[in-house]
Protein backbone atom coordinates (compact mmCIF):
# COMPACT_ATOMS: atom_id res chain seq x y z
CA UNK A 1 0.00 0.00 0.00
CA UNK A 2 1.58 3.39 -1.05
CA UNK A 3 -1.21 5.59 -0.73
CA UNK A 4 -1.05 7.74 1.19
CA UNK A 5 -4.06 8.02 3.97
CA UNK A 6 -3.21 11.27 5.84
CA UNK A 7 -3.31 14.52 4.95
CA UNK A 8 -3.91 17.88 6.32
CA UNK A 9 -2.64 15.90 9.42
CA UNK A 10 -6.44 14.05 8.72
CA UNK A 11 -6.45 10.20 8.33
CA UNK A 12 -8.44 10.07 5.47
CA UNK A 13 -9.02 6.53 5.09
CA UNK A 14 -10.82 7.09 8.47
CA UNK A 15 -12.63 9.98 6.87
CA UNK A 16 -13.95 8.29 4.56
CA UNK A 17 -14.86 5.15 5.97
CA UNK A 18 -16.94 7.39 8.53
CA UNK A 19 -18.51 9.25 5.45
CA UNK A 20 -19.83 5.76 4.01
CA UNK A 21 -20.57 4.02 7.58
CA UNK A 22 -22.80 7.31 8.20
CA UNK A 23 -24.31 6.92 4.80
CA UNK A 24 -25.27 3.55 5.56
CA UNK A 25 -26.56 4.66 9.00
CA UNK A 26 -27.48 8.54 9.54
CA UNK A 27 -28.00 8.14 12.89
CA UNK A 28 -24.14 7.39 13.69
CA UNK A 29 -23.92 11.36 13.00
CA UNK A 30 -26.32 11.92 15.83
CA UNK A 31 -23.89 13.26 18.40
CA UNK A 32 -24.80 15.60 21.89
CA UNK A 33 -22.43 17.50 23.54
CA UNK A 34 -22.01 18.65 27.10
CA UNK A 35 -20.63 21.30 29.65
CA UNK A 36 -20.81 21.93 33.02
CA UNK A 37 -20.27 25.45 34.38
CA UNK A 38 -19.61 26.66 38.57
CA UNK A 39 -19.31 29.95 39.69
CA UNK A 40 -16.65 31.08 41.66
CA UNK A 41 -16.62 34.39 42.51
CA UNK A 42 -17.70 37.57 40.18
CA UNK A 43 -17.43 36.71 36.67
CA UNK A 44 -14.78 34.33 37.62
CA UNK A 45 -16.48 30.67 36.57
CA UNK A 46 -15.55 27.47 35.83
CA UNK A 47 -16.29 24.89 33.10
CA UNK A 48 -15.92 21.07 32.75
CA UNK A 49 -15.76 19.67 29.49
CA UNK A 50 -15.96 15.95 28.90
CA UNK A 51 -18.37 13.72 28.26
CA UNK A 52 -20.56 13.31 24.94
CA UNK A 53 -22.62 11.56 22.65
CA UNK A 54 -21.79 10.26 19.06
CA UNK A 55 -21.02 7.53 16.91
CA UNK A 56 -24.22 5.61 18.58
CA UNK A 57 -22.64 5.55 21.94
CA UNK A 58 -21.92 7.34 24.90
CA UNK A 59 -18.15 8.38 24.12
CA UNK A 60 -15.45 7.49 27.07
CA UNK A 61 -12.09 7.62 25.42
CA UNK A 62 -11.11 10.62 27.36
CA UNK A 63 -10.02 10.12 30.49
CA UNK A 64 -9.96 12.95 32.79
CA UNK A 65 -12.13 16.51 31.67
CA UNK A 66 -11.15 19.88 30.35
CA UNK A 67 -11.36 22.20 32.79
CA UNK A 68 -11.45 26.07 31.22
CA UNK A 69 -12.19 29.14 33.53
CA UNK A 70 -14.74 32.09 32.15
CA UNK A 71 -13.37 35.79 33.69
CA UNK A 72 -13.73 39.09 32.91
CA UNK A 73 -11.05 41.78 32.20
CA UNK A 74 -10.67 44.94 35.14
CA UNK A 75 -12.64 47.02 33.07
CA UNK A 76 -15.57 44.85 33.14
CA UNK A 77 -15.05 44.05 36.90
CA UNK A 78 -13.19 41.38 36.83
CA UNK A 79 -9.86 39.57 37.80
CA UNK A 80 -9.25 38.22 34.05
CA UNK A 81 -8.90 34.57 35.69
CA UNK A 82 -9.56 33.73 31.78
CA UNK A 83 -10.77 35.15 28.69
CA UNK A 84 -13.98 36.40 28.41
CA UNK A 85 -17.40 34.49 27.57
CA UNK A 86 -17.52 36.63 24.38
CA UNK A 87 -13.76 35.85 23.39
CA UNK A 88 -14.26 31.98 23.99
CA UNK A 89 -16.97 32.44 21.28
CA UNK A 90 -14.29 33.70 18.69
CA UNK A 91 -11.85 31.11 19.85
CA UNK A 92 -14.58 28.53 19.16
CA UNK A 93 -16.02 30.49 15.78
CA UNK A 94 -11.94 30.02 14.03
CA UNK A 95 -11.42 26.70 15.51
CA UNK A 96 -14.65 25.13 14.00
CA UNK A 97 -13.74 27.58 10.55
CA UNK A 98 -10.70 25.76 10.76
CA UNK A 99 -11.07 22.35 11.15
CA UNK A 100 -14.03 22.77 9.05
CA UNK A 101 -11.42 23.91 6.20
CA UNK A 102 -8.78 21.90 7.01
CA UNK A 103 -11.20 18.35 6.64
CA UNK A 104 -12.67 19.18 3.51
CA UNK A 105 -9.89 20.00 2.20
CA UNK A 106 -8.00 16.65 3.19
CA UNK A 107 -11.46 15.10 1.89
CA UNK A 108 -10.58 17.13 -1.83
CA UNK A 109 -6.81 16.36 -1.70
CA UNK A 110 -6.03 20.15 -1.06
CA UNK A 111 -2.53 19.96 0.84
CA UNK A 112 -2.62 23.64 3.54
CA UNK A 113 0.60 24.24 4.08
CA UNK A 114 -0.41 27.31 6.90
CA UNK A 115 -3.61 28.32 7.76
CA UNK A 116 -3.96 31.57 9.87
CA UNK A 117 -7.31 33.69 11.24
CA UNK A 118 -8.14 37.04 12.51
CA UNK A 119 -11.62 37.61 13.96
CA UNK A 120 -13.25 40.66 15.75
CA UNK A 121 -16.68 41.66 16.54
CA UNK A 122 -18.17 44.84 17.52
CA UNK A 123 -21.11 44.73 21.01
CA UNK A 124 -22.59 47.21 22.62
CA UNK A 125 -22.49 46.73 26.10
CA UNK A 126 -25.94 48.75 26.74
CA UNK A 127 -27.68 45.49 25.95
CA UNK A 128 -25.93 43.65 28.77
CA UNK A 129 -26.98 46.20 31.39
CA UNK A 130 -30.59 46.30 29.93
CA UNK A 131 -30.52 50.24 30.05
CA UNK A 132 -32.04 51.24 27.08
CA UNK A 133 -34.08 47.89 26.71
CA UNK A 134 -34.04 47.60 23.45
CA UNK A 135 -30.46 47.00 22.48
CA UNK A 136 -29.44 43.75 20.94
CA UNK A 137 -26.83 42.45 23.52
CA UNK A 138 -24.64 39.99 21.18
CA UNK A 139 -22.51 40.83 18.64
CA UNK A 140 -23.58 42.94 15.94
CA UNK A 141 -21.01 41.19 13.43
CA UNK A 142 -18.10 39.39 13.15
CA UNK A 143 -15.35 39.20 10.56
CA UNK A 144 -12.94 36.27 9.90
CA UNK A 145 -9.64 36.58 7.95
CA UNK A 146 -7.72 34.00 6.89
CA UNK A 147 -4.22 33.81 6.01
CA UNK A 148 -3.48 30.78 3.85
CA UNK A 149 -0.84 29.01 2.77
CA UNK A 150 -1.06 26.62 -0.07
CA UNK A 151 0.35 25.24 -3.64
CA UNK A 152 -3.71 25.14 -4.50
CA UNK A 153 -5.15 28.06 -6.43
CA UNK A 154 -6.73 30.85 -4.80
CA UNK A 155 -9.57 29.74 -6.30
CA UNK A 156 -9.64 26.27 -4.46
CA UNK A 157 -8.72 28.19 -1.62
CA UNK A 158 -11.65 30.52 -1.37
CA UNK A 159 -14.10 28.15 -1.97
CA UNK A 160 -13.18 25.85 0.45
CA UNK A 161 -13.35 29.32 2.82
CA UNK A 162 -16.73 29.49 1.52
CA UNK A 163 -17.54 26.07 1.94
CA UNK A 164 -15.99 26.03 5.68
CA UNK A 165 -18.49 29.21 6.79
CA UNK A 166 -21.37 27.01 5.30
CA UNK A 167 -20.58 23.56 6.90
CA UNK A 168 -19.09 24.88 10.58
CA UNK A 169 -21.40 23.84 13.47
CA UNK A 170 -20.38 26.59 14.84
CA UNK A 171 -20.70 29.31 12.67
CA UNK A 172 -23.84 27.65 11.39
CA UNK A 173 -25.06 27.95 14.85
CA UNK A 174 -24.27 31.76 14.95
CA UNK A 175 -25.66 33.02 11.29
CA UNK A 176 -28.41 30.78 11.70
CA UNK A 177 -29.48 30.78 15.65
CA UNK A 178 -30.19 27.97 17.87
CA UNK A 179 -33.16 27.69 19.96
CA UNK A 180 -31.28 27.65 23.71
CA UNK A 181 -33.77 26.61 26.56
CA UNK A 182 -33.30 28.39 29.79
CA UNK A 183 -34.41 26.82 33.51
CA UNK A 184 -34.02 26.65 37.08
CA UNK A 185 -34.14 23.15 38.22
CA UNK A 186 -37.27 22.06 40.15
CA UNK A 187 -36.74 19.59 42.76
CA UNK A 188 -33.04 20.01 42.33
CA UNK A 189 -33.03 23.49 42.79
CA UNK A 190 -31.17 24.95 46.03
CA UNK A 191 -32.97 28.13 46.08
CA UNK A 192 -35.23 28.85 49.27
CA UNK B 1 -19.13 54.11 55.13
CA UNK B 2 -20.61 51.67 55.91
CA UNK B 3 -21.94 50.78 53.03
CA UNK B 4 -21.67 47.23 51.19
CA UNK B 5 -20.09 47.65 47.87
CA UNK B 6 -18.79 44.08 47.38
CA UNK B 7 -22.09 41.53 46.19
CA UNK B 8 -21.34 38.24 44.62
CA UNK B 9 -17.99 39.50 44.09
CA UNK B 10 -19.28 42.36 41.72
CA UNK B 11 -18.04 45.91 42.86
CA UNK B 12 -21.71 47.38 43.20
CA UNK B 13 -20.13 50.58 43.56
CA UNK B 14 -17.91 50.27 40.35
CA UNK B 15 -20.93 48.52 38.60
CA UNK B 16 -23.23 51.66 39.04
CA UNK B 17 -20.44 54.00 38.34
CA UNK B 18 -19.77 52.45 35.35
CA UNK B 19 -23.69 52.30 34.34
CA UNK B 20 -24.09 56.14 34.88
CA UNK B 21 -20.62 56.70 32.78
CA UNK B 22 -22.82 55.10 29.82
CA UNK B 23 -25.75 56.84 30.42
CA UNK B 24 -23.97 60.04 30.04
CA UNK B 25 -22.02 58.95 26.91
CA UNK B 26 -22.97 55.83 24.85
CA UNK B 27 -19.86 55.21 22.92
CA UNK B 28 -18.24 54.15 26.05
CA UNK B 29 -20.28 50.97 25.96
CA UNK B 30 -18.68 50.05 22.09
CA UNK B 31 -16.94 47.08 22.62
CA UNK B 32 -14.30 45.03 20.36
CA UNK B 33 -13.20 41.64 20.97
CA UNK B 34 -10.92 39.64 19.16
CA UNK B 35 -9.19 36.14 18.77
CA UNK B 36 -6.27 34.93 16.27
CA UNK B 37 -6.19 31.52 15.54
CA UNK B 38 -3.19 29.16 14.03
CA UNK B 39 -3.87 25.83 12.29
CA UNK B 40 -1.31 23.22 14.12
CA UNK B 41 -2.36 19.81 12.45
CA UNK B 42 -5.52 18.01 11.68
CA UNK B 43 -8.29 19.81 14.20
CA UNK B 44 -6.07 20.72 16.58
CA UNK B 45 -5.52 24.81 16.28
CA UNK B 46 -4.88 27.17 19.00
CA UNK B 47 -6.27 30.94 19.65
CA UNK B 48 -4.32 33.63 21.47
CA UNK B 49 -6.48 36.15 23.14
CA UNK B 50 -5.47 39.59 24.42
CA UNK B 51 -6.25 42.98 23.10
CA UNK B 52 -9.84 44.55 22.71
CA UNK B 53 -11.35 48.22 22.47
CA UNK B 54 -13.42 49.57 24.87
CA UNK B 55 -14.41 52.14 27.32
CA UNK B 56 -13.15 54.40 24.40
CA UNK B 57 -10.08 52.93 24.26
CA UNK B 58 -7.67 50.32 23.47
CA UNK B 59 -7.36 48.28 26.75
CA UNK B 60 -3.70 47.39 27.72
CA UNK B 61 -4.27 45.90 31.22
CA UNK B 62 -3.64 42.41 30.08
CA UNK B 63 0.59 42.15 29.96
CA UNK B 64 0.00 38.21 28.27
CA UNK B 65 -2.45 36.93 25.91
CA UNK B 66 -5.03 34.05 26.82
CA UNK B 67 -3.60 30.68 24.64
CA UNK B 68 -6.35 27.98 24.55
CA UNK B 69 -6.58 25.02 22.03
CA UNK B 70 -9.06 23.20 20.41
CA UNK B 71 -9.05 19.52 19.18
CA UNK B 72 -11.49 16.96 18.51
CA UNK B 73 -11.70 13.61 19.98
CA UNK B 74 -10.72 10.48 18.14
CA UNK B 75 -14.16 9.35 17.08
CA UNK B 76 -13.76 12.58 15.13
CA UNK B 77 -10.40 11.80 13.92
CA UNK B 78 -8.76 14.66 16.41
CA UNK B 79 -6.03 13.85 19.53
CA UNK B 80 -7.94 15.56 21.73
CA UNK B 81 -5.32 17.76 22.70
CA UNK B 82 -8.36 20.20 23.78
CA UNK B 83 -12.09 20.40 24.30
CA UNK B 84 -13.36 20.99 20.69
CA UNK B 85 -15.77 24.45 19.14
CA UNK B 86 -18.99 23.43 19.45
CA UNK B 87 -18.04 22.77 23.53
CA UNK B 88 -16.53 26.00 23.68
CA UNK B 89 -19.45 27.52 22.37
CA UNK B 90 -21.03 26.11 25.38
CA UNK B 91 -18.40 27.00 27.87
CA UNK B 92 -18.89 30.86 26.63
CA UNK B 93 -22.68 30.08 26.77
CA UNK B 94 -22.29 29.22 30.34
CA UNK B 95 -19.81 31.52 31.42
CA UNK B 96 -21.86 34.74 29.93
CA UNK B 97 -25.41 33.41 31.14
CA UNK B 98 -23.88 33.34 34.39
CA UNK B 99 -22.02 36.29 35.14
CA UNK B 100 -25.15 38.14 33.14
CA UNK B 101 -26.89 36.59 36.32
CA UNK B 102 -24.32 37.44 39.13
CA UNK B 103 -23.83 41.07 37.84
CA UNK B 104 -27.30 42.19 37.61
CA UNK B 105 -28.35 39.80 40.82
CA UNK B 106 -25.63 42.47 42.26
CA UNK B 107 -27.32 45.42 40.66
CA UNK B 108 -30.57 44.17 42.75
CA UNK B 109 -28.88 43.38 45.88
CA UNK B 110 -29.42 39.64 45.21
CA UNK B 111 -26.77 37.89 47.09
CA UNK B 112 -25.66 34.35 45.63
CA UNK B 113 -24.69 31.45 47.52
CA UNK B 114 -24.43 28.74 44.36
CA UNK B 115 -24.34 28.75 40.70
CA UNK B 116 -24.01 25.81 39.12
CA UNK B 117 -25.29 24.88 35.24
CA UNK B 118 -25.53 22.10 32.82
CA UNK B 119 -25.62 22.75 29.55
CA UNK B 120 -26.02 20.32 26.77
CA UNK B 121 -26.78 20.24 22.82
CA UNK B 122 -27.92 18.29 19.62
CA UNK B 123 -25.92 18.49 16.34
CA UNK B 124 -26.02 16.39 13.28
CA UNK B 125 -22.85 15.79 11.65
CA UNK B 126 -24.34 15.29 8.26
CA UNK B 127 -24.25 19.08 8.03
CA UNK B 128 -20.46 19.39 8.84
CA UNK B 129 -19.69 16.83 6.37
CA UNK B 130 -22.12 19.04 3.39
CA UNK B 131 -23.94 14.79 2.87
CA UNK B 132 -26.75 15.64 2.66
CA UNK B 133 -26.24 18.81 1.66
CA UNK B 134 -29.55 20.02 3.30
CA UNK B 135 -28.43 19.44 6.66
CA UNK B 136 -28.14 22.15 9.26
CA UNK B 137 -24.63 21.73 10.56
CA UNK B 138 -25.24 23.97 13.57
CA UNK B 139 -26.80 22.90 17.48
CA UNK B 140 -30.15 22.17 16.99
CA UNK B 141 -30.76 23.19 20.18
CA UNK B 142 -29.09 24.05 23.31
CA UNK B 143 -30.46 23.08 26.57
CA UNK B 144 -29.49 25.21 29.77
CA UNK B 145 -30.86 23.81 33.49
CA UNK B 146 -29.38 26.20 36.18
CA UNK B 147 -28.95 25.17 40.05
CA UNK B 148 -28.84 27.97 42.23
CA UNK B 149 -28.75 28.46 45.99
CA UNK B 150 -29.67 31.48 47.40
CA UNK B 151 -31.78 32.99 50.13
CA UNK B 152 -33.52 35.22 47.76
CA UNK B 153 -37.43 34.14 46.72
CA UNK B 154 -37.42 31.41 44.08
CA UNK B 155 -39.66 33.81 41.82
CA UNK B 156 -36.59 36.37 41.91
CA UNK B 157 -34.26 33.22 40.88
CA UNK B 158 -36.61 32.34 38.21
CA UNK B 159 -36.21 36.24 37.14
CA UNK B 160 -33.15 36.72 36.92
CA UNK B 161 -32.71 33.68 35.09
CA UNK B 162 -35.21 35.02 32.21
CA UNK B 163 -33.24 38.31 32.19
CA UNK B 164 -29.53 36.42 31.98
CA UNK B 165 -30.98 34.86 29.11
CA UNK B 166 -31.69 37.97 27.28
CA UNK B 167 -29.33 40.03 28.16
CA UNK B 168 -26.38 37.67 28.02
CA UNK B 169 -24.01 38.61 24.53
CA UNK B 170 -23.39 35.01 23.40
CA UNK B 171 -26.80 33.64 24.30
CA UNK B 172 -28.24 36.73 22.41
CA UNK B 173 -25.85 36.05 19.96
CA UNK B 174 -27.21 32.55 19.64
CA UNK B 175 -30.78 33.06 19.46
CA UNK B 176 -31.02 36.17 17.23
CA UNK B 177 -28.37 34.95 14.90
CA UNK B 178 -24.84 36.67 13.81
CA UNK B 179 -23.64 38.42 10.38
CA UNK B 180 -20.30 36.14 10.13
CA UNK B 181 -18.49 37.45 7.20
CA UNK B 182 -15.60 34.90 6.53
CA UNK B 183 -12.68 36.30 3.64
CA UNK B 184 -9.40 35.25 2.30
CA UNK B 185 -7.07 37.85 2.99
CA UNK B 186 -5.97 39.82 0.05
CA UNK B 187 -2.59 41.10 -0.45
CA UNK B 188 -1.39 39.39 2.38
CA UNK B 189 -3.17 36.16 1.36
CA UNK B 190 0.24 33.15 1.24
CA UNK B 191 -2.20 31.26 -0.74
CA UNK B 192 -0.15 30.55 -4.81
Amino acid sequence: MTEITIMNGVNTEKLFGTIDAIKEMPSLAKFNFRATNKWINGGHNRSTIKDFYGAGQEDTSRKIPFVVDNDEPAVLLGEDKGANPVEYLLHGLAGCLTSSLVYHAAAQGVKLDEVESTLDGDIDLRGLLNFPENIPSGYQNIRVTFRIKSEAPREKIEELCRLAKKVSPVCNSLTQGVAVEVKLADAATKSA
